[in-house]
């Protein structure tokens, strides 16, 4: 079959490789659709980051390892313990790895597992090849009204799910996103789903201020031209946001993050940090506020998810800006992003699509 | 009357002055015990910095102000309006001034206000006097059993109380505590009235860490010795302490904090900061721990330090290292705890002390 592998540093080679065998408690599922994250450009332009060099301790797998960990498919096998999945049902697969093991996965929280990670990034196959075998835990059923394109679309949602979930958020927020990135707009997504009464969105990009207009947001800002401080707190008729997600990640951010929420308000960290920023705690001692960081997913957020895009309340489809077959995974895919990222939000591969 | 009253840095004089009116929502207290604290030390030594340089927002007043924040009295005038409270009732007074209209005050937090300030370091009056005037509003009665000089350290107890109750905290929680100055050892005194499992501090100053022993802490280490964070995680038997609070406002203690802290964590922060130091998300991000930051307290707080007071559930008397009349406030007040801060918790001046 064919597979995208990572070998290293601007080094993915579409590849013929053996299927896995499926085990008792395993599910065969051949992708159809698979999103390229930011993760991924990162693995290609400075990794290997999450690439394991050595063996993974959930995998056993080192590069090269196969890539896709945001995907939908049709399942093809099925092991002999595993009754609740059938063939030809079409499925997303939530790609945590964890170890059973550690003091995280014992309480419960696989999303932090000391020694985590992800299919399609940490080796047990990945959504970018012909057939991928995974447990059948990870499995969620797509609801028949959900296409297979969609259904790609499921993990960058479920981790904006994550997010707000770890937020106090009501009907009446108000809410500034940071960032109008996949992830940022995928918060702005899953807040509408909430009716959220106000979503405020600073993005430098023009074209991803349309996209979060898009998307339900009722102002989208360019932080250059405002001060996202002083508006946010005018827009929200209080002092400052409810809530502050940070999906941009930069030192900006979390300065105005910090400063615009409202008094005992939250930050949501969203982001992932390349290392360490300046931070004036102050800013949050005299408002009492909080900052909380979310990682990753549970089972749970997907389930959520696929219900919102069941009953409509999510329609993400215009995050698809393209739809790419396998072979030109490196050319119009990952180097489509890296040139020419603001005009994206998701490509698809289509690895097995039937046209759903 | 006598008063101490602070022109500038360096710079406390004992002066006769005028006493206030006692107005009809007022009540007159006439101090007996006062204590010294590290927001004085830093007026004195850097100040002013809440001493107002312009009218105050709330008071009006501007320096000289008298100082005195921290303190408990006998009632000797009552205003016409007040029925609540009775000559001769042994008081405190929570010195939060708020403005009663800025949207912090509107929802009730008026700890947060965005004009306040504190009597006897904003205008309006201090404890290093004969006399005070202050809103009926302020005052909250001692219990019976709680003599006059505990009384003094119900404010430092409020500020520890109000710590806690924003960590979610179970009577088997693990607790690291860093610093034990005053604040920290305040806090390891409300943590052992809620009866905690463990309560491991981390202090440089020997003396201090003997005080924490005495205040029921299980473990008093110098973080110079042992790696706080190893350390912390081993002895709560998971992956690190449920709740860390910095009491300590260093670089190196927001680092421990954030580091030690277990998966779904939370640390308090209880430091005012002087300036901004550096931060790595990603020591929360992958935790999804949570940061949270207190300021002040409310008037619950006083009365819930009150009653375990009355209860004997909170026993602060060790936190007084030496009673000295107001005459001696500079020399051997502030002075003493510039020069000699390990060997004290408390300096209390008495000021019309009664013996009780
Ligand atoms: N928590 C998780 O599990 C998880 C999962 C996926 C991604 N992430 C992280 O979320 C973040 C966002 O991911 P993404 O894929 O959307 O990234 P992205 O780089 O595509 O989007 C970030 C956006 O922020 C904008 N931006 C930069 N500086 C800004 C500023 N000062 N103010 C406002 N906007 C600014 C950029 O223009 C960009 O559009 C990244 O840090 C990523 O690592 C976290
Ligand atoms: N939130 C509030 O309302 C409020 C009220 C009062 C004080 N404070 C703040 O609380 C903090 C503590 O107040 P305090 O009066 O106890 O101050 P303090 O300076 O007397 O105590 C701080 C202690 O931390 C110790 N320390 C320094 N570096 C350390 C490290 N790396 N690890 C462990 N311990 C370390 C010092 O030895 C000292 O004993 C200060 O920042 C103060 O401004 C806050
Ligand atoms: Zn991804
Ligand atoms: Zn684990
Ligand atoms: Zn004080
Ligand atoms: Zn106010």
């Amino acid at each position: 079959m064919r597979a995208a592998r990572y070998y290293g540093k601007e080094d993915i080679r579409i590849e013929e490789v053996v299927e896995d065998r499926c085990g008792e408690n395993q599910v065969r599922v051949a992708p159809a659709y698979v999103g390229i994250c930011g993760t991924d450009l990162h693995e290609y332009l400075g990794g290997p980051n999450l690439a394991p060099i050595q063996p993974h301790p959930v995998t056993h797998d080192t590069i090269p390892i196969t890539l896709g960990h945001e995907f939908s498919g049709t399942v093809t096998e099925v092991g002999s313990a595993v009754s609740s999945i059938k063939l030809g049902q079409h499925v997303v697969v939530q790609p945590t790895l964890s170890c059973g093991l550690c003091t995280a996965c014992a309480s419960g929280i696989e999303n932090v597992c000391y020694n985590g990670g992800f299919i399609g990034l940490s080796g047990g196959g990945g959504g970018l090849s012909d057939s991928i075998v995974v447990p059948s835990r990870a499995i969620l059923l797509l609801p028949p009204n959900v296409p297979l394109r969609i259904g790609a679309l499921v993990e960058p949602l479920s981790v904006a799910w994550h997010a707000i979930s770890a937020a106090p958020l009501t009907p009446s927020s108000t809410v500034l996103v940071l960032g109008g990135g996949p992830i940022g707009l995928a918060v702005v997504q899953c807040l509408v789903a909430l009716h959220t009464k106000k979503i405020i969105v600073s993005e430098v990009s023009k074209t991803r201020q349309r996209f979060a207009r898009e998307f339900g947001a009722h102002h989208a800002l360019d932080p250059k031209t405002y001060d996202i401080v002083a508006i946010s707190r005018e827009l929200s008729g209080a002092d400052g946001p409810d809530v502050v997600f940070d999906c941009a990640g930069v030192p900006a951010s979390i300065d105005t993050a910090c400063r615009a929420v409202r008094a005992r308000g939250t930050v949501v960290n969203v982001a992932i940090w390349e290392k360490e920023v300046p931070f004036n705690p102050n800013t949050m001692v005299f408002k009492e506020s909080k900052f909380t960081a979310v990682i990753g997913y549970q089972r749970g957020d997907f389930q959520a998810v696929l219900d919102h895009l069941a009953d409509g309340s999510l329609r993400p489809e215009k995050m698809i800006t393209s739809t790419i077959p396998l072979e030109d995974l490196v050319e119009r895919g990952v180097k489509a992003l890296i040139h020419d990222k603001d005009s994206h939000v998701k490509i698809l591969v289509e690895v097995g699509g039937n046209g759903s």
